[in-house]
């Protein structure tokens, strides 16, 4: 059996700052008909950026979904004409300062394709340079510099657990064991 | 300055089949006023079966929020009374029909703490033994056998993106790892 879905009708649900929610009712494989409801965000970026001593750069931010501040990679929400890689370059510039002179490609994700299309594309930065950070209105942080293998370590103990900061801590683990020769 | 941010009003935008979404009035850490808008989910696991042979047990199935099939470990959202283990459990045996001797906690993850309260919490379950699977009204997938390491290699490559589907074949890697005394 095929495994496909066909739209038949849709509505939007709501249209907010950040997401839209549109309820779609669908035709199955077997040709029973049933609701699909989906979340529509506009897709992010999530940029690791570790230093030739060892040492990356995170950030600390309050984040109201979770009641709580979490400590994630530099991050943020792909504006309307930009590619992945410029709002990589802008995130990392404006929440902690930096220039890289490489963007490793570390891959994306569908952070929960049940329910959203949102797509997270993450990189690794290399060749740091230190500059200013420029927050945008209303968005508070704090950056923390910490080894990497502390960065993994918390990963490893389930201390960071944030998505997009455990695949791309994993990816750069992973990719900097295959530059070294490791298995 | 501490981050944090105080609700002062809220409001229900939409409250649908898996998610609601609400808009609130918050106070931040500087005192002025800001909007935060929330999608609301139950949560989920996420459960990578592994045989004594080394293979394990992927779904395939349709996805329409992202408008593709996706090939992921099996995994469901939390029932009202149920806590994650006993939704690992249920859920593969539904979807692949395996009950497990072992279920060992990869921890979990925020899929997008930037907008939703969504956590996954994702399993490695080893001790299978084979069962009849019970799907889902609605629900068609295809249960694929294939060697941890092919999975491995598939997520380095970014031929398999979901979010916890990553998570979980990265930390099952390095859980191996640590078993066999490798760094």
């Amino acid at each position: 059996m095929e495994l496909t879905e066909k739209k038949l009708s849709g509505e939007l649900k709501y249209s907010g700052v950040i997401v839209s929610v549109t309820l779609d009712q669908v035709e199955l494989c077997d040709g029973e008909k049933t609701l699909r409801e989906v979340v529509h965000h506009p897709g992010g970026v999530g940029v690791l950026p570790l230093d030739t001593d060892g040492n990356c750069y995170m950030v600390r931010q309050y984040r109201y979904p979770v009641g709580a501040p979490v400590l994630e990679i530099p991050a943020g929400k792909i504006d309307h004409h930009d590619d992945h890689l410029a709002t990589a370059v802008r995130e990392l510039s404006e929440e902690t300062g930096f220039t890289a002179d490489e963007y490793i490609d570390l891959g994306c994700c569908y952070t929960s394709p049940g329910y959203t299309d949102e797509i997270i594309h993450v990189y690794l930065a290399r060749g740091l340079h230190r500059g200013k950070s420029h927050l945008d209105e209303g968005e508070f942080l704090n950056v923390e510099k910490m080894p990497f293998e502390a960065l993994f370590g918390m990963v490893m103990r389930n201390e960071i657990i944030d998505a997009k900061t455990v695949i791309a801590a994993s990816k750069a683990k992973l990719w900097l064991q295959g530059q070294t020769g490791q298995k």
